[in-house]
């Protein structure tokens, strides 16, 4: 294979997480390892960067923040939520890569977001350019198919774990009379966030909290909610009860939606079931209740990241370079977990054509047939994820995140006019 | 002075904090080197066992159990919002402190509830029962007068800070359109927790998140509102707003309450805020807008106090001890600031009656004329009070909280009949 001299370009694209930052550091150090990727470019706010030609100097950053970027959350180099369409943008992206002599473009995304990718470089083969397209997984939703699991999801579910743990010890202090926590989580499709509260509990204490977890996989119905609340406040003087957003009912539509929304995407605002479980459980129990939303939160808490999820976000990014100096394109670096006992993890890859539109959905053999607890194979199969601290360095008090320079890199081309 | 030989009994109250926990620590730690101290007793649930005569026995507990009390959330002992009220409770909690032979009991509570520790020292001294009754302050409001600042603040503000920092983080990356982030943080009637998120800004960076704080102590109008906000949106690319959930208007106010409460202690629910102006910016700017409602978390996310809090709250019980061996009774520890440039702190006493029904506000001359900002005296004042991280210990992945064994105290009367 002939080896392809030329600049990279990283994009990233959709909700930020913990680590997202942490594989885009991982693309960067190892570019520099290569010396047929001759300038690092970053796109500014993916897609958009990509059609305004919006792209900052990577390798003029300092090690420092390309180091910090491994534990600072949010999107350094900005997100979005758009979506390439017309054909006449894919024709633009293309002209700008040409103009920067990109030939290796990385894109962080979810598995919606790939199919940009996926199309960028179909676009390339067809005009012969030669380019180099990985994906590099990122959700904390971790419904990404093809990969064991996302980078994203093990911070996620270690935050949600903690923070369920510390509102459980809330409220066995205060619930002297009855009580009724709600932890609202997100998870559009799948209850892979909402599962993760279940490693709050210690081993072989399957009644610690949270007593009660609610999945899009398993159809609601407020009876059964009502039953199991008075069960647990039987057993116990308070009831911790976990809620994933996307909670659908018998027939399959969503309990609880919102209505103002200005998603781009096109999405309907999910959340609320929260508040409409509390004001079910006041009415009908006569028990008080409150809620606590994570909302952002649970993407966004970096001091609480996951070592092994922060080091296997780096790691994809690592591998996604080594993948396309290889000579591979249109791929996603995958996590593949090892067969043995102990968890191990090294990455693959897998056609991007394979991942646009579909999800991974959190198996139902792995819900116990009560549908508000996982068993142990759920179990066997998060708890490794959650494992280690991140070391954030603390300034004055508070954690000091990683901050890029952005110099910019110059435009040659007229603006686009989509 | 003679020595006065008995047991003593710890009770906490109000709602718990991240430290409140470190403060029986440092209370059983103490009263463990004084021979004049037999038993160390904990009241269950505060003054509910109190009158149930409900005591589990401090001394039984491990080593371990007691030192891990000192970075573990919510009250170990149990915490509630009932108060003492008839003659006739006082009467029976006198009878069940003789039947015990209590002779030092230590309330750690936030001012209102240190009322019952104050009436509590009244009726005895009217007996002629020789006990002695020390406060010892907690609350993540920061409200309680004659200390400098209260156990609880410093790990809330950390929180805070940390977390709007976070979100900021998110919101930047997701920003390339307007956004505005409104954080709802508590304070039933003072902003020092609103303002205690400034701390996120970087000195000399007055621009940086959070662009607007809205604080009980300013009256609320939604016209300066919309426009502080866009005044933020033409400089930055978002906004983040952080608003305290006991906001007012010109009259006085509540800018939101909430319905369905079945707070005992007849306060109205408060909270809200944030999705109320969540619709104000999104129907009179057309931007769009999302909350983060911080919630309990703010009180129990112990895995990121301040070490300065938690040592200073361990303190406050060690102080407790020692001014009751003293001879010291109807008296609150607090907590005294030294006057030179490095930050130090001791504690001091003060008279329970003087704390009593009375709340520190936020000096009005630290807040910034332009009603969003908080001065030099704000910073100088709160940024030593979340220096520095507790070292929590983790256990496969998720914090190892301390649970107290609870060996109970064997009861001697009969039941109180309310």
């Amino acid at each position: 294979m002939a080896e392809l001299v030329g600049n990279c370009l990283i994009g990233q694209s959709g909700g930020p997480t913990a680590v997202i930052n942490a594989s885009v550091a991982g693309i960067v150090a190892e570019a520099l390892n290569h010396e047929c990727i001759e300038e690092v470019y970053g796109s500014l706010n993916g897609v958009l960067g990509l059609l305004g030609e919006d792209f900052v100097d990577l390798a003029a950053e300092s090690q420092q923040a390309i180091r910090g970027l491994r534990f600072t959350p949010g999107a350094a180099l900005g997100s979005c939520r758009s979506k390439l369409k017309k054909p006449a943008e894919f024709e633009r992206v293309l002209e700008v890569f040409k103009a920067h002599n990109i030939r290796y473009y990385f894109h962080v995304g979810d598995a919606d977001s790939q199919e940009n990718a996926a199309k960028i470089a179909e676009l390339a083969a067809a005009q012969s350019y030669d380019l180099r397209v990985i994906g590099v997984p990122k959700t904390i939703e971790n419904d990404m198919p093809a990969t064991d699991h996302c980078p994203g999801y093990g911070s996620a579910i270690k935050y949600i774990g903690a923070t369920v743990k510390e509102l459980a010890l809330d409220a066995e202090a205060i619930g002297q009379s009855d009580l009724v926590t709600l932890v609202e989580v997100m998870g559009r499709n799948t209850g892979w966030l909402a599962a993760g509260s279940s490693l709050a509990k210690r081993r072989d204490h399957p009644n610690d909290p949270p007593h009660l977890v609610y999945l899009p996989e398993v159809p609601f119905t407020n009876e059964k909610f009502l039953d199991d609340v008075r069960r647990v406040l039987k057993r116990e003087k308070h009831c911790v009860v976990v809620v994933g957003e996307g909670l659908v009912d018998k027939d399959g539509n969503y309990v609880a939606v919102e209505t103002s929304s200005n998603d781009a995407a096109g999405h309907t605002s999910l959340g609320g079931v929260g508040e409409l479980l509390k004001d079910l459980v006041e009415q009908q129990l006569s028990v008080k209740a409150r809620v606590a939303r994570l909302g952002i939160t649970q993407r966004s808490a970096a001091h609480l990241s996951s070592k092994t999820d922060a080091d296997e976000a780096f790691l994809v990014g690592q591998a996604a370079v080594k993948a396309a100096v290889n000579g591979e394109t249109a791929k996603l670096v995958t996590l593949v977990r090892g067969d043995g006992e102990l968890y191990t993890c090294e990455t693959g890859l897998s056609n991007l054509s394979d991942v646009v539109g579909n999800v991974k959905r959190l198996p139902k053999e792995w819900i116990n047939e009560d549908g508000i607890s996982l068993n142990f194979q759920f179990f066997r199969y998060a708890t490794p994820l959650i494992q280690g601290e991140v070391t954030v360095p603390y300034d004055n008090g508070l954690p000091a995140y990683a901050k890029l320079a952005r110099e910019n890199v110059d435009k040659t081309l007229p603006g686009f006019e989509g």
